[in-house]
């Protein structure tokens, strides 16, 4: 019997409720009831038979749950609520002690909580798997010569793989971010009660260690009021799908006809309804669309704290279609990043052709005239001049003629022309983190130990 | 000498240009600098000769920076341009020499994440500083009670002390979210060059120790392309933000006439332009409207490198005003949720009042009824029409008479009318986390070690 | 027979398909495809046999799809390809000639801009009648005296009639943005083909008719890319709900114990978990919470377009999920906010012991200072040291002793008292838009007017 | 004299103080008050005498403001109050009179509001010149070839001319955007006092005609409290930026060494600081870089408007910083995508051969198989089994045999290698808005009386 009068506007009902996503989070829901009861029983608040009527209980609606046969209700408001509606419809009247010392405010931040570990380590599996494709696709093609681009122009050769490795560096920062958010889920919500702690001598450090918590929330109304670890969820995924949203751009980019760098696979590809020849890289496509709508659900999560007292406020609800989606958009795009990579095949002939453009040599020869003691200003002014004097005669630097280098600077001799040949672009880069083909093995191996020391 | 034979149009150097911006990197710069200058000596690509001349030049542009007399040009595009530029002047060609050995690419890298260490840091001792105000305003109201809201209305009753740390906590996690940050800036950009390495046997471990690194970043394209650090203390500050403007929300409620339940010092108010009577809590309002600002900032920077081909572009000059404008926000808003806090006068009979407010025991009475061995959800049923009858009679809880009691449940005795006494309902909260003062005061404890690790 | 030899891997299918959302632009769909086929047939292009079989084969299609009976595939790639494959299947070989002269790339960006133009009209009609709402309560409460607050303070009396009209005036101009979302709905993207127009002497102009159009898309390459109205759409929604969530703010806090201006009712509120007492503004707090989201919408949107090259992208896909939300979340909350408005039940005798706070006097009192000729500045430093010299003293302004009146001003004599009357400050305010009850009735036939021009 | 006993503390003043950015109102505050100080005494408020006194004082403000001399003081609260105080300091205590019958909180209003419309106002004066030069361009380049893309990928071979002008229609919705935040900004909020109008019998139509606004805002509160117009602007200015960023993301590409398509201009080029050779597009990655910002903008603002109860409170005063930079960003964007534009000089061989790639032919094959008889979806499949055998055997289309063709139907004959001829591609594309010389020359037409039309 409630204290209202009138029934609940079908407007509001659709409104409010939020069964129609909040249904996934019943596995955390039953493993925090569990883990409620047994501590009930073990405080003496409910006694031994009762606790193992709603473990009974429990039981049986999981296995409602898990066989598809879970009779939901319209009037459901939302998992936490048809779950013990379930759990009395079957256990009988015990099913009404599950919520004593007990809150919707704390069990709902304690399901959120949950689902949220789980993804974070799902996540973390997810980009293992990517940094060792990552790496098996860069040893294999550790001496690929590629160029390397800044502003989109070419800029100074690399090897494919050391281009490669640039992801994995980002992928273990991920990593670390999903190690954080571990971390802002570590405290128990479940036992703050609606917002200022329970009437029950409860034991919240029981609960705790059965559900894989490092310990309590230490204030009953930070606990109900606190989504600080669905913010840090969504701002690791953000920022995954954004390094993402750069590979996607790549690929996207590699496999025009005019860049030609590689082709993806069949798998992974699209054809088009009406132009019969295309082959689309859909998927890479998508993984560069992906990256705003989770920032977008960082932003509204934002949003949706901006400004709210405490404790808790309907508003909360909103943390979860944000989180969910965010999730799942995350693992999709893991998965596809994996298996495009995985697939993809290089066209090495493409690639050394455009790392051979000679004019990409410039800044060696520059550093050339800088060793034979120029200061390196006054060497780049020179270099640019010879680029000038290639350009408006239509030759290449190669093409240039001893004295028209000798005109520019004495120190200027036939080392010029030994430098303009590619292989020595690149193993000359050879300070640590280089592309030098020493340091990029040194660098497999640096990535081999840091992925197997959080795998 | 350049290869290009027309100026630069002027609009595109209004947007080009960083200089009206980036200058606030110059500590940075010239830091970058001297350990560059070093290093290069010590690896024999300078002589130590010309070392000297450049960290003399270095102290004589740092004293004119410092001083106000830095002759800026207009046609310094930025400030590592503008530096270099006048190091020149001053030093005579060695300056020519600095640039060896680097690009401006790591250069630009270097600085913005030895500003963002900087400003992680500040973050740190900011929000400490918070911390110890909380503390000690919490323990100043350890014992006053007022009413814990949920959806803004009234709950349940907890003491002005345990809400007071509710921020406290928070601070906490945002605190750990800036240590994370810093280690985020813990690996050294420069010796990247522009994308692929250098071609001198650099030592960038020296250079990383000189400027307080952890080590060198292992992968020079991703050395040059990540802004990771930014997004993180980006998005640290969004969050730290948005804690702060429920502070702020919650002290422009507790101002109005309909709440009372503090006034802000004269020294965090306004008044108004034409209303006398005014005291506007400004600082307050102007805490709740910061954070959309710093989330818009986190939002941009996503969108700057949504779809970035790697290495460096242009886009990325776009990360620095965004980072600044945050860290200075975060700063002022740090520092006004420390200053109102501080002065904030609460009205302890105002708050008493409210947390008498007899209603909010409806589930202390519900408690005893489960106490007594009634399943909770049935024992809430009674309560819910007790509190009907109540309101339709308009009779307090209290004054309803012990045969409507009984008529609801025989279990309803005169404990009922104990449980309404106000004390009782804070003190029976003794769960861990809870309001009751024993567990107020080992929350405190708790608080103080807490802050005291990680000052 | 397509050109792909490998399968598609159930991953990319999971991130490719768009049918789990994109299926509820059927009706739109087969609408764009009997229009397309009557022209195909009117330009010679099919026969009119052909086009009658597609067009009983739509039929067919569409009875289906209207009673749930339509059996659609797990390799139904989207909505379109569903259609036309299971229009084939029904209709025969005729019905691979649907896509002659047409691809998907215009097909989509017709179904889309179809709906968009149906959710602007819905989102008009619901505006026209929540303005009804509006009106209807203002003049129901016309003349209820009530507090107007800046910064959240008491400032000046007005009537609740004329704090509801602020809505009104949000709404309309919410409205005539949406007029402006049909304009930009207002040109047929279909026939522009994938990308550079057909090979078909097609007639535009006759699809654009029978669809509602006011003309065809002037470019191809931009009929195809473009995505505008998917962004003014939810520009439009983004700032209506904005609007919304500050209204649901004030129900939030005018429902609170300490306000007490407004009870909602029982068909928009919901009870406690654990607190029987509890009445919680669920449904007015939702209306606060859904704001960010649809921002968020918008912003995602932004992203996917940002960078992007024309024409055709696969990001483009993102666009659906983003437009559906925003509309499904547009349409609940201004059913809630009508509903909830409807329901309200005003506290007059609570308005109006706030309203007669006589502090919120004081600007009339520096106006009649004004009027005797003292300069407002002047006048309102005395006004501020007569407020501090009540509060000081703990008494009322009208408690003051003439004496005290003239030791600050001569000009102060007995109408000072009289000004302090509550009605004459309400009453006093009779600039045009003004909260005097003439100017408040004014406005009230004004926006009956305004609501009616765009019924 | 204050009602305030402490003075304010230094980091509020920090906090509070808009004087930094808000003083490039100036204009219009000082046009506001003349039109204020006329209307005052047009209705008998102040006397004649008092009106020319304020307005000679106001011509001494404006001259000191316009040269550079106006004294401003480190309490100066905001640029309203400066010129208020400076006002009373050059007039005398007449000055004090301005203030009658006007608020801060209108007269901000009323300030934004003008700055917006202005704003508005040479966005289209801009706007139209950039679409002058989309025209000027698309008309030299109307019949040169290049391929247009779908996913990146070469689709079907457009005219520059055809493609340049897609830019133009998105530049005429933009404009026509820009138009609606006119008419938002055609109420004059002045008048509107603090919020609930004032105690003078004003005329504020005369103001709004001085000041040229098309009526009063009809609802006080609802005057000061709205700030949609800046929300239109930033929704407009995101827009036009995500355009130009899309064009900016073409420049880009297309500068680069693969691509090849066209050169930008020196003017709007850079140089790299150690790679002699480059020449950076770095203006348009900037164009493509600075759409995020205006989003953040626009985003920041919804987040401060959201949920903020009425009338004003001092979050609003977030409006400014966030629209002048969002100005100032559109401004240096449209001003940057003109002169690349028209400085850029395109590649006509490199265009002409990407687009002459047969491969894009297929759709056109394909239509030819439907036009003798055969449905498109048929037709699709026998090309795309062509292009398989194609690309397995390393052949061109136009090199497979005709007993090859034969094999897959027996419509294909020699047409299918005149089909597989370039020019035929283009101009087969002759329905409306189709990339058919006929076509676009009409387009060029239209384009240009639409121009007109708003000019």
């Amino acid at each position: 019997m409630s204290r209202f009068t009138e029934p609940q506007h079908p407007d509001f009902q659709a409104m409010n409720t939020s069964l129609s996503f909040d249904r996934r989070l019943w596995p955390y829901d039953v493993a925090q009831s569990r883990a409620h009861s047994r501590m009930l029983a073990a405080c003496g608040i409910v006694s031994a038979a009762d606790r193992d009527e709603l473990l009974s209980g429990l039981d049986a609606v999981e296995a409602e749950l898990t066989g598809g046969s879970f009779p939901f209700r319209d009037d459901d408001e939302d998992i936490h609520m048809a779950i013990e509606r379930r759990l009395t419809e079957l256990a009988g009247p015990v099913g009404g002690r599950l919520h004593t010392a007990r809150s919707r405010n704390d069990q709902v931040a304690t399901d959120v909580v949950l689902y949220t570990r789980d993804q974070a380590a799902r996540a973390r599996v997810a980009l293992n798997g990517l940094m060792e494709t990552l790496l098996e696709r860069a040893e294999r093609h550790i001496d690929w010569a590629m160029p390397g681009y800044t502003h989109l122009q070419r800029a100074q050769p690399v090897y494919l793989g050391h281009h490669l490795l640039a992801y994995f560096w980002m992928c273990l920062r991920d990593r670390r971010r999903f190690d954080h958010v571990l971390e802002a889920c570590e405290l128990l919500p479940l036992g703050a009660g609606a917002l200022a702690g329970v009437n029950f001598p409860t034991d919240r450090d029981l609960v705790a260690r059965e559900l894989g918590f490092g310990g309590v929330a230490p204030n009953s109304i930070d606990a109900v009021a606190n989504r600080d670890f669905v913010l840090d969820y969504l701002a690791a995924a953000a920022t995954a799908t954004t390094h993402l949203s750069r590979l996607g751009a790549e690929l996207v980019l590699w496999s025009t006809e005019e860049f030609g760098f590689c082709e993806l696979p069949d798998a992974w590809s699209s054809g088009s309804s009406i132009m019969p020849q295309k082959r689309n890289p859909d998927a890479a496509e998508l993984l560069r669309a992906k990256a705003p709508r989770v920032a977008g659900h960082l932003l509204a999560m934002h949003g949706v704290l901006h400004g709210l007292p405490l404790t808790y406020n309907k508003d909360l609800q909103e943390d979860k279609e944000h989180l969910f989606d965010a999730a799942d958009t995350l693992e999709l795009c893991l998965s596809a990043a994996r298996g495009m990579l995985d697939g993809a095949v290089f066209a090495r002939d493409r690639l050394a052709a455009a790392a051979s453009d000679e004019m990409i040599a410039a800044v060696d020869v520059a550093d050339l005239l800088v060793r034979r003691g120029m200061p390196f200003r006054e060497a780049h002014g020179i270099v640019g001049s010879l680029v000038r004097l290639a350009e408006d005669t239509g030759r290449s630097l190669s093409e240039l003629k001893p004295e028209e280098l000798h005109s520019r600077s004495e120190r200027l001799d036939d080392e010029y022309y030994a430098v303009l040949s590619q292989s020595s672009w690149l193993e000359s880069k050879i300070s640590a983190g280089g592309t030098a083909g020493v340091r990029v093995r040194e660098q497999l191996v640096a990535a081999r130990r840091a992925l197997a020391a959080g795998a």
